[in-house]
């Protein structure tokens, strides 16, 4: 095949970018993309780097991208790795490119001793799911994600220090 | 009140692990705690930390902890941080020392330039989600985690290579 992936470097933040928007007008969204080049700088390659991201490039031009970082798991005592970003341009889909890019990823992930591997997929995408199960992934079924932010973030931090101490 | 909220340190170790296997035990879950001392260190205190601890004291006494990890959200172009384990002492609960905990987190969110604040809850614990709620918290209906782990990693880390390159 013609797929080869890389890490990516600085110079790849313009290509990032343009990825990372084709992303949110695919998924409908781009009214929520708010991120600018310098911001994604001192995300990934910064003094404290948040993520991490592989680019994918298909007969010698870049057809994707991979964004993960780490986290931890306390019973494992062990880190894991979770994919935010998976994208291949539309045009180029049905290559592999996505599936090379998934098992690059989960590569990475036993290179640095993780116990697991994870994503989030919306519970309406069964082809998506199909092809996790494909692949290994487990749906955790039990569990929800509860979040906080913009103004009741504010709120729940400004309330730190009333009790404390 | 008497609760002080402080950062962990590596004299802390051993009381973090308590604090760990003391969850599992009451999440019925000892059984999955695999992490020693050296693994918790490495994890925490290492070259390259995973996660970051805080102890609540209740009157003196270490009471309970927080441990989380940032993650990144590429649309906001921002970190977020992700709230990995909550606990307090069973004989201690009911004085607000886990509000405490959970608000101070939020606070190092807001401190670190974060967008959001994330954990996870089981979609029947309704006091829980109630709780969170209350809490400023939303939520994620329709997201689901999909993990790959122990042989499913392996072998799909195995299939990188194959295609690429």
């Amino acid at each position: 095949m013609h797929t080869v992936i890389r890490k990516a470097t600085r110079a790849d933040l313009p290509q990032i970018l343009a990825f990372i928007r084709a992303l949110a007008d695919y998924e409908h969204l781009s009214h929520a993309v708010q991120l600018s080049e310098a911001d994604l700088e001192r995300g990934g390659f910064g003094p404290r780097p948040f993520f991490e991201c592989l680019i994918a490039e298909f007969e010698g031009r870049p057809a994707g991208y991979a964004l993960y970082f780490f986290n931890y798991s306390t019973f494992r005592g062990q880190p894991g790795i979770y994919l935010e970003d998976l994208f291949v341009l539309p045009e180029l889909r049905g290559q592999g490119i996505g599936k090379a890019l998934l098992r690059r990823v989960a590569s990475e992930a036993v290179q640095n001793h993780c116990g697991r591997f994870e994503w989030s997929v919306l519970d309406w995408n069964q082809p998506a799911i199909d092809f996790y199960h494909s692949q290994g992934g487990q749906l955790m079924d039990e569990w929800r994600i509860v979040r906080v932010e913009g103004e009741a973030l504010t709120r729940l931090a400004a309330a730190s220090g009333e009790e404390s101490q």
